[in-house]
């Protein structure tokens, strides 16, 4: 079957998290599926890469259409390994997720799995993550797979538009259908947790609120609140181009 | 002097960087200068957050107008401690850098110090990063600081569109002047050695090639390679508004 599309799979919950092999399920009859996912859990970790040291690949398993490793390094060193050891080549998809907890709004901006979709993205491959609004690592997602398949075979059939990815989250329950929209403005506001002091050094724990700062039904956290599947397209391109003349006039100088 | 304003350092390369102290230098004059920057080198970085592990925090010194400390901890936890712990509100600026290393083009999405200042925007706050193009953790800033002086004055003077940051470079040699533009399109193709085995696991060192994808003279690769300062106003919301219609009508089922 030489028209099998290469399906590459990432994740940034780590190779054995259980999202990734319902997405995994899903994938395989569509095409050969080569999986590289974190040896463990990368969530929080962005779009980091290592720097200065090296990167220890293993590979699971290995079987007809089917290939899985496991690699000591972030989601974004799995993509970037995957194309230049694994496969060889840029596939012709790239998949990440099901993420156990909430991409939308400024979450994507942490997020290890869409940190993944975003350098497939940027390398040109058709690029999707998939995310369930449950931070449990238990949490049931059979309800969201049949959107994700149906969101998976329309990628696959028809791509996606040149230099755009998606962020498709799935609300925790019954999925009212599929709403298309932006990454809501909103911020985390911190709220660190001091503990012991270690002689100079004051101790902290990362905690923190969302804020959400957009009422609009098309902002993805509201989608998500309506009980629907929000899929936000999404680009690697971060100019504000709506102030580009503005600052053009305040910056430069003209000599 | 009430009416001082509040600045907040941050970088990448670490609080003993060359880059920061004549960052600091720069802005002492300008306001009450706060530091928290990484112990550490956190290049690369990009947004990553330390999530499940304490975070250590040193005060260096404490003068009048101005404190240094160091965070074990990335760029965008630097930032969030700083806010919630060590100023105890939001500042009322933010400046990262200066970088030693190029931040234009795709480089934004993987650097930490880009990511300190998107952390800033997305709160609020007006934030800049600046970067020399030299990789060099040696190499001479000097030249660059009368613009990093004159941007960072003018922003202190008159703020930044709401949503709206800065990613200022420059260029390794005699500045010509200033000129906005966007982010270039491009990207990392990688390069990885291979180094021994370890029984079942292969070793890899991450390298690359950075490929420009972007003719345009407004690409900031482009200004730089011109011997041009390059500003590019940037926003955290990553929506790729040209093709929301279009995917509107392609996956939301109207039931």
């Amino acid at each position: 079957m030489p028209d099998k599309p290469l399906i590459f799979v990432t994740n940034d919950d780590g190779y054995l998290s259980e999202g990734i092999r319902l997405l995994e399920n899903i994938l395989r009859p569509l095409g050969r599926v080569v999986v590289v996912a974190p040896q463990k859990e990368m969530s929080g970790q962005s779009h980091s890469i290592t720097v200065g040291k090296p990167l220890k690949l293993t590979c699971i398993r290995k079987e007809e259409f089917f290939e899985e490793y496991a690699l000591e390094g972030t989601p974004v060193d799995c993509v970037k390994m995957a194309f230049d050891k694994v496969l060889h080549r840029k596939p012709d998809f790239l998949f990440a997720g099901i993420n156990h907890g909430s991409n939308v709004s400024i979450n994507t901006i942490y997020s290890g799995t869409m940190a993944a979709v975003m350098e497939g993205c940027s390398e040109g491959v058709p690029s999707v993550g998939f995310s369930l609004c449950n931070d449990d690592k238990k949490s049931n997602m059979n309800f969201c797979l049949p959107f994700a398949e149906k969101i998976a075979k329309d990628v696959i059939a028809n791509s996606l538009p040149e230099d755009v990815c998606l962020n498709v989250n799935f609300p925790d329950g019954e999925i009212k259908g599929i709403r298309v929209g932006h990454q809501a403005k909103g911020y985390w506001s911190e709220d660190f947790k001091v503990s012991e002091k270690e002689g100079e050094k004051s101790i902290f724990w990362l905690g923190g609120e969302y804020n959400c700062m957009d009422s609009s039904p098309e902002a993805d956290w509201n989608i998500i609140y309506k009980d629907y599947a929000s899929i936000v397209p999404m680009q690697v391109d971060f100019t504000a181009y709506k102030v580009l003349n503005s600052m053009k006039e305040r910056f430069e100088n003209k000599n």
